[in-house]
């Protein structure tokens, strides 16, 4: 089985992948069912952590916080295991990436905080079914992402710059994706910055810090989104003891549907 | 000084106030600039307030946190002190109203975390902007407020029931309030409930736990909000061993836009 062919709902998908039956991609997984990055960290920087999320709500829009040595999702997916129902996982020691692993269980204890946080799938359907094109996804890659200057506002230990998302929008479909994005608070909302690269300290728009590079035709204005790799990127920063992440493109589905986190 | 005649800035307000010239209810005060309700507790119980507050968004919307031991509102109020800059503020100790008092310098220690949440102030002058006149407003009344059976989500040691405010609605503009509410998420946001009171568990709609009764006409639907006297009846429920509030009616003023707030 592989990300094209899996089906079902979000619940038979966590129980295919705790049973070790998938592990794959999960772009294009549960349509239209909400997926979450993952954080988990000590307690003793929870709090920070929340703050952090509660003040840069566009790259950190936090889905659920699943508080100290829980490990279901009441909210966003009852009866699910963050410790195994994701399609893969990273463990950072010390800000550094020491294991990829299928489940986390032995390295769970009591005192870990699981954060999960909204990402782009949700806002891309809606451009998508909107009628405005994603190249990134037609050519199969990675959307590009930058570093920028834009300055997250800090929290305790927390501090760092924004990483942001580029997709290039044709011109006359610009005000369309604004509109569109602004309806999805819950997974990165609208647009941070439109068009000039060198205004938000990106030099090299062919360049992208993280994934892959993509043309921007003569009829295209550069469109930047707030990140779900600003919060990773911001923990890492600090050092954590434990930071466990999912892997990306592996991200946990929950069971909300895209339509009840969007407004108006 | 009362509040008819005091003009000025929010900062300007807030020196008035810190110079201990003018202490008045804030209704109308600054107007177009976001007031905020006050609670202030220490760092232990702040992990999971900050949680019951991101579960909760619609009684609890948060406008800022303030780290332990900080006193300055960065974000919202730049320069000003949270320990003076109210009007007045309410002690409670172990869940008992103490003292009400004008500063809390005295009360103050390294340990405090301050959260600000949005008031309704902000949704009733687009309420009033937008033609939709408020009944309690005409007659110099507090808003009815009541306690419902709708379940606020725990987190951690806090639970407890949603306390919504009722605003009488004519039929015709029914519609119209659900709109413009819908744009202020950081201030309650959307109704939680139109008509029947019953469904969410009031009894007399004549009697209302707090504030004063309201007159629902024939062509009239009575609509609800989640109510920021929420988090304070629900942190009050645990009996922290000190709590602090601004005093009703003298909320905290920022230096924030109504506006920038708006969504959409």
């Amino acid at each position: 089985m592989n990300a094209q062919t899996i089906a079902g709902s979000p619940r038979e998908v966590r129980e295919l992948i705790r049973s070790n039956k998938w592990r794959g991609i999960t772009s294009g997984v549960a349509p239209g069912h909400v997926q979450a990055n993952l954080a988990i960290l000590p307690k003793e920087l929870a709090f920070d952590f929340l703050l952090f999320c509660q003040r840069n709500p566009k790259p950190c829009p936090l889905l659920e916080v699943i508080e100290p040595g829980k490990v279901e999702p009441a909210i966003t997916a009852p009866g699910a295991d963050i410790r195994t129902d994701a399609a893969g996982y990273r463990i950072y020691e010390n800000g550094q990436l020491t294991a990829e692993v299928d489940t986390i269980e032995r390295y769970w204890h009591d005192d870990l905080v699981s954060f999960l946080l909204g990402c782009s799938f949700s806002f891309e359907t809606a451009m998508i079914d909107a009628g405005i094109p994603l190249r990134h996804q037609e050519t199969g890659n990675n959307v590009s992402m930058f570093i920028t200057n834009i300055a997250t506002t800090p929290a305790g230990i927390f501090s760092g710059p924004m990483v942001v998302s580029m997709r290039p929008i044709k011109r006359e479909q610009v005000v369309r994706a604004v509109q569109v994005t602004s309806r999805f608070p819950a997974t990165h909302g609208a647009p941070v910055h439109i068009g000039s690269p060198q205004d938000i300290g990106i030099r090299d728009i062919s360049k992208p810090d993280f994934g892959d590079p993509v043309e921007i035709k003569a009829d295209e204005e550069p469109v930047f989104w707030a990140c779900g790799v600003t919060p990773q990127a911001v923990a890492l920063n600090c050092k954590p003891s434990l930071m466990i992440t999912h892997t990306p493109g592996k991200m946990f589905i929950t069971d909300q549907r895209d339509a009840d986190y969007a407004v108006l």
